[in-house]
């Protein structure tokens, strides 16, 4: 399993629901952002240009998600996230995401996040191109 | 296992990505939405008091997603809802959601997701009270 | 200007911020599937095909809200659309949306929304298509 | 008027809709973010407290946008906000969003926003606190 890739998170107004504490749903909309930062910060492939120009899909085929503590408001949050598996089209991922605020630290959801390489054209599976593919091999403890 | 519940929906505009599919986090909150009308129309509590007025809280503390095929901008959908476990401070729905357009009918997604009873002053779970849970030993084959 | 076609649209704990109200923002998402209901309804246009088949734009380019009473969770609104102004590549719709609840029948926003018609592969202006231009011709009070 | 704060983001395939662009209710969501950040970081005064245990609200009356260019996913944008009028219990912001890559600095977006100052208690329009009114009058230019 590769190293943990870190980001960070604060939780907006926009994300938070009528009890005061983050809406599900959008813990999946930041940690899709957070998938585009680690293509681009940790592989080094900016994330958009895949989509747009080379047309590869990348949607999640398959979620785990235990949300384990509320998250509020202002809320800073640290977001972790590791490869569990590499296939031949497919990437695993691991995201553990806990407080980032001062006594805060505990753990607010951990995922994890089945990825499938697709083509756009067809919306069916397709190996991962090679440089994504050396890039996740490429990152540290791998 | 309760009987199965039956909403549709309609793949709108804001649902769907660059790849012009609907984006994953929009399944949830339609999700989300269908479990209200579940408890509105399947259990006859309207959903909106219950947090407002009762002040429970009713978060998602574990998802289980398959993504198993992509809808598009405009597709109806079938969703349907059952219970699999009532527990004392949790209920666990299976959501089955398939096309509902001619020749579309392929299963879109399935989900397994645990709801726990809570208290919106504390955020710590408790028994959730008893016309929830009459209502839910109620149902069509409970 | 032509009559008004009216929508009813239920507040979900989805569309509420921590204030317990629906956040500005998503009365826009909200807007935005009223419109496509009005294309399929009103005017006997299926939406969806305009976009993904006809490779249309119809982005808004201009927008004035007055948000004039909060609407909560829970709330009935009753969503109405009329048409301002057809121009040659514009259109301008008028939303007036109320409360749909005894007693609650307050003003909840009012918008004039400007769409221009475009082409999706140069993102520039152009005309709106013929049958688009009949069909709102055609409404009643046109 | 004060002078301007500025603020970047970077389009995210969350924020993107079929064609590809951002979803015009995506921007008013980051709209809202911005103005938390402004609160933060121009006026020293952090935005979660204010709602969450001062219980204000800031909701947005008025809202005018012109979207005069489109945005791609992955672009990164230069958002600017000035106060226009500071008000009993009111707040006028212009929000003025341009591109932030090179060759592509044209505007995107400019809006007005105007924000009043309630009781979340009552939703009912109070005076601005003195601290928010005099960290407004405290910026530069103002």
């Amino acid at each position: 399993m590769a190293g943990p890739f870190s980001a960070t998170r604060t939780v907006r107004f926009s994300d938070c629901d009528p009890a005061g504490i983050v809406f599900f749903p959008q813990y999946l909309v930041m940690l899709n952002g957070v998938v585009e930062e680690w293509f681009e910060r940790a592989l080094g492939l900016p994330y958009a240009p895949l989509i747009g120009v080379r047309r590869l899909g990348l949607p999640t085929v398959r979620l785990e998600v235990d949300f384990t503590a509320i998250s509020r408001h202002g809320d800073r949050l640290a977001w972790e996230v590791a490869v569990e598996r590499l296939g031949r089209s497919s990437l695993t991922l691991l995201h553990d995401v806990r407080g980032a605020d001062p006594g805060a630290a505990a753990t607010r959801l951990r995922a994890r996040q089945v990825i499938v390489c697709t083509s756009l054209e067809t919306h069916k599976a397709q190996a991962l191109p090679e440089d994504i593919r050396a890039a996740v091999m490429g990152l540290p403890g791998a």
